[in-house]
């Protein structure tokens, strides 16, 4: 965009860093805000009423570590970024919208699990498509951020390369899964756990370090 | 301000970072508490509930776009600044109040789309008021820097530009909406959904990329 | 503090960046959080509702205007700091408590007007001893800052230098207040107003900025 | 890990400056959120139903302060190193996982001590069991910090040196208190504010202060 490109590059640093920070809040608010729906519903025990809800947290944590890998993902795609352009601006506000909208497909998702099936279904559906959206509109802002040569010369963060690697596996499981949920919900919800660990879990990395820690007990 | 240019620029310029970084904080909490008002109403099917309920999730977005594009315009209007006075800092506070007070006009709106028409009426005015509040306060801020000599050297930025140009227009819609929506409260809601489109996209930005796009292809 | 005099400047500053994003943070939050105890309170027509209401928005307003003079008062009081030391942080953290306990007064408030008068009593006497105690909080950290040496050289913030001036007073009100509010709580509430107007507006640099647009208007 | 000790020390500092931003969000939030679930309960008059509910503030207050002291000692830690990997991003994730998971058990123990006693022993195990994982978490990360050669050369931070030596009481205390729960579901609240109190007060840094402050007492 010629008009960014003439300002200067601490103007043009200064916005991405407010950008970051505009995105840090909200993805941390949102991540958080996930904590107010949780609740314990009767009747039962009270030991009863905390185990019976076990889908609730399950989907307590999968937007937990949805959001989660969305912000290491995010983090990664902006430290890779030379500068910002007002495009992108949008499509990052395009991105939050996304993930901030996610606490409540969770709410209705734990709600409609004292419902009936049939509120199980749609909520669950609701649920994928949020996620489905999240994933997609980040992928948007990558491709934009290569085609308009937003990014820094040199290889991109490895936590970047992983994301663009486990897109097309995440979009098509996320595709599986909200089919998966028109019939059989509650196995939907643990195969969205599945993708998200899958998304959150840096498995090469982990792998090396057990490597290593082996490697040094050897040594000993 | 004299006392205030006295001040080494290191400690405006401190002053001016953590006025930013509160304000990416009220505005961030602002617009993602916005998804706390969000809820299914009875009666009817799951997926009925789910589907009328469309002017809510408008007025959702209406939120989200307006708090959006208040961040957009904030963040050009404070990267322009050499350094800030107590002044300023005080209709930033105000800035801040009208913003962090939209979530309440979101809610209410949200729940007299079930009840009569005049409900629907006094919740879209308090709406129209509270998104028009937000405008002028920016504008005297903006006018204030402009007066008081806070602004630095050089061409401002072009979202700043826009947010100047798009002003009068966005003021007389919404003065407008205000008294449309005293009649028909629903089709107000979608004129501010108009509006805050307006606002949030850089038509000119969207267009070159658009154009670049085709060019480059053109070439292949 | 001996063991934090010797660590080298960097980490230091990076100690008192954390703590302002960290306070910054808590207090967007809470300054933010006040919207959701908003509500319109039945019964009446929807204008009557609304207008019925207005102490609430009164003590709404109140509370926005303590936070956010809490606020200036903590950025100018921080930005004096060469560096912090681990007590200071903590004293910090009690300063936080009182402000992110005042949304649960400003609750009470908000529910109790429309309750008998003794229900009003009990509110609002909680909510003065809360902002008294954001107060005299405020005042520990300013002196400890003082007698620990932990202020750069040089003559402090005017923001600051206001906060200090205006305690005593500030301080005088608020016990005024919570008597009076044991008799006659709405009075009180638009004393606590009054306080929160006198300790946020900057009346010399309103007068100069006052002042001198009138000189300039006079040259023209 | 070699794919990240090979890029540029500026790329691994912004890592970590937005790790500390996210985690400094999600704490402040965390923290924050706590006063909305603070409500008074009838039956009983206005100041009955305020003060009968001293044990809910108790907890309020637990919960603050062991957030809070997550935070000094997160602070700590962090300040410490010199750079950030994939793991640690992901131990962090896990960290904020247990700390922002914690306004539940909070508001469920709030909740159960208008309850039985059975409420109580379930709300206060959750709560106890929550409280030792934030520790535990915290550890692990410590651990790995070390154990993976993420930190700057030099002595820790005190505030990390105390946060070690603690950590050891603390989770003695902990598993003593969730033993305790099970029988005396109150008096294991008050054992979890003693240990609060004892992770968050620098018993040493105050004594040094109330010491020194003798001492000039003493010339004058």
């Amino acid at each position: 965009m010629a008009e960014d490109e003439q300002i200067p590059a601490t103007r043009a640093a200064l916005g991405k860093a407010r950008m970051e920070a505009f995105s840090d809040g909200v993805l941390a608010i949102a991540i958080t805000l996930l904590v107010l729906d949780l609740a314990l519903r009767p009747p039962g025990s009270p030991l009863e009423q905390f185990l019976r809800d076990w889908p609730a947290y399950l989907v307590y944590l999968v937007s937990f570590l949805t959001i989660g890998a969305a912000w290491v993902a995010h983090n990664s795609l902006t430290d890779d970024l030379d500068h910002v352009d007002r495009v992108f601006l949008r499509l990052n506000l395009l991105f939050l919208l996304t993930v901030s909208f996610l606490p409540f497909p969770t709410r209705i998702v734990g709600d409609a699990l004292e419902k009936s099936t049939s509120w199980q279904r749609v909520a669950v559906t609701v649920f994928g498509i949020t996620v489905l959206a999240t994933r997609l509109v980040f992928a948007a802002m990558a491709t934009y951020a290569r085609h308009e040569h937003l990014r820094r010369a040199g290889t991109p963060d490895r936590d970047l390369q992983d994301a663009q690697q486990k897109f097309r596996v995440a979009v098509s499981l996320y595709v599986g899964a909200i089919a998966l949920g028109l019939l059989f919900p509650i196995v939907a919800i643990v195969l969205y756990f599945g993708v998200a660990v899958f998304l959150v879990v840096p498995f090469h990395a982990v792998a090396q370090v057990l490597v290593r820690g082996r490697r040094e007990n050897a040594k000993e």
